[in-house]
């Protein structure tokens, strides 16, 4: 099968909302007046961000998924997409299985695929993805990194350090009760990217970033753009990683070994969960809470930002915590 | 050196059309009013779109430069770009030279660097571009592959299948002497997207695509798109190849022995030249030639669509050849 008959196959789907989708030079977008496009891109490289064996459903989901949380993390709202794809061999069914992943999560936010590549090659998945922010009165909507302030709150979505425990498992380095693993490898192989939640964050958040890297590396940046420091509660961290709550729960929790200092580190630095970290001020407490719910997204405020720079970390009593976890391989 | 101090060292550099640049979740643009925003991607792999020994500074060129011919096959201006880049290494000379090919014909086409990704694996580059098309009453002025009709001249810029000439010498299936060598080696590694003449045919041209795969191909796309025939004086478009001329000028010119068989096919199955095909109303010849001038690109007329499908190739005594360029490797 050749490039173009793959891409009719697989690939090519009507376009509603883009002016001209895949099959010409270009595709068009016409963005709506006044509004600003957003646009994110990530490769995708195997052995390195995916193993070789990975299901390809949960692979098309998770091509667009990581994509998908770089637009919730600007507060926009996804319109359509391309991707470039080298193919070390034209595997069919590995394709179908591929292209149901990612339409089934393309339709589920009304993001068009409208065009892209491909090409024969170590298999790389590279996808960009638009969306439409509105400009309002002459000033963005955009949630950007560098708007924290000394005072506002500090919050996390959903659940952190779900998937490093997954791909911990995975590696054969730790040994996961199957309840608890069946949770997390969704996690890791089926993010959630938080795009209702960003969107209803305009206006109320003063700055966000999505977690790929792990909340030290992540918030890191948020502090660096903003010129400002942070004081992180770590176990209320830990009390929202979900598999510390399943391990809770299933008869076979005892079978999942982690020291505090493990549980501390999956919260701080597993990478790879896809959720939100943002910052508001107090006064927008109440509509952080509106915005969860209105998004159906569970928010909890897990630290504050203050003038002094750095990062400090402190225990359920208030106790600082030494940071050493972002040097530090505690799993090995 | 890490992801973010490589892309610190090498890609970050101060936008000025953009909304936002690089270092955010998202980058941002804002379109101007009455226009649509024209998006094209392209994957560059080692060992198949490049040698592994490529000059990396011309290597850059080249990776944006078949970007800004997809736009200039739709008649866009270039606006900004997003880069995904897969490294087996951190290799900083290399990096080095790379960005300064990149942002040489980045500069020249006033096209910003806005985003993207670094990651590591098996060299890959991966350029989306982003581009600005007019849109006058309603209509779209983009130039698309759907609009060539019946009686319409077909046109080539430049001269084809000189690139194709010198993949053939790199890879020691043919003996060019050294001089001509330097010129098509150049249209290989160094293609000159012609984004000038497709803004200045926007309005002018019923459709355009730019010559990636060889004439034959790409013509056949426009062909299909737009149920029209065609027919091509061949041995028109083997007087432009530039190696033509160059060798017919060069004291060793002796030494380039093609059969006119070969010349046929290095015109009409030549990839890699990244000219613009197009077609034009003959009411519509003098407004070719002026923007031929108007954009210091050379035009030559080498063909007329027809109703009847299909695609006639004729010598220069109007006599039908036999159409066996696409299925037949006419230099190994």
């Amino acid at each position: 099968m050749g490039e173009f008959d793959l891409i009719a196959r697989y690939f090519t789907r009507p376009v509603h909302r883009a002016a001209l989708g895949i099959g010409d030079d270009c595709a068009l977008l016409q963005p709506a007046p006044g509004t600003q496009m957003a646009i994110s891109c990530d490769m995708l490289v195997q052995g390195r961000h995916f193993f070789a064996d990975t299901d390809p459903r949960r692979l098309g989901h998770k091509s667009l998924a990581v994509n998908l949380s770089d637009l919730a993390a600007c507060g926009a709202k996804p319109l359509a997409f391309t991707l470039a794809l080298a193919l070390p061999e034209v595997n069919e069914p590995w394709l179908a299985a591929f292209a149901e992943g990612l339409f089934a999560l393309a339709d589920a936010h009304g993001c068009e695929l409208i065009g892209g590549d491909t090409t024969a090659g170590p298999l790389n998945i590279c996808i960009t993805v638009f969306g439409e922010v509105p400009v309002v009165n002459g000033t963005s909507q955009a949630l950007l990194r560098s708007g924290a302030r000394a005072g506002d709150n500090l919050y996390v979505s959903g659940t952190l350090g779900d998937a490093r425990l997954a791909l911990e498992a995975l590696q054969g380095k730790l040994s996961v009760p199957e309840a608890v693993l069946a949770v997390v490898r969704e996690r890791l192989q089926r993010p959630t990217p938080r795009v209702a939640l960003g969107q209803a964050l305009r206006g109320i958040a003063s700055a966000a970033i999505d977690v790929s890297d792990g909340l030290i590396g992540d918030l890191g940046h948020i502090l660096e753009r903003s010129r400002v420091g942070a004081i992180v509660q770590v176990d209320q961290l830990v009390q929202c990683i979900a598999c510390h709550a399943q391990a809770a729960q299933t008869d076979d929790a005892s079978d999942l070994h982690l020291s505090q200092e493990q549980w501390r580190a999956l919260a701080l630095c597993g990478g790879d969960d896809y959720e939100l970290l943002f910052t508001a001020p107090t006064s927008q407490s109440a509509a952080v809470a509106t915005a969860a719910r209105a998004s159906q997204t569970p928010v909890r405020r897990v630290g504050r930002i203050e003038a002094a720079t750095g990062l400090r970390l402190i225990d359920d009593q208030g106790k600082v915590l030494p940071n050493h976890y972002a040097s530090f391989d505690h799993f090995a």
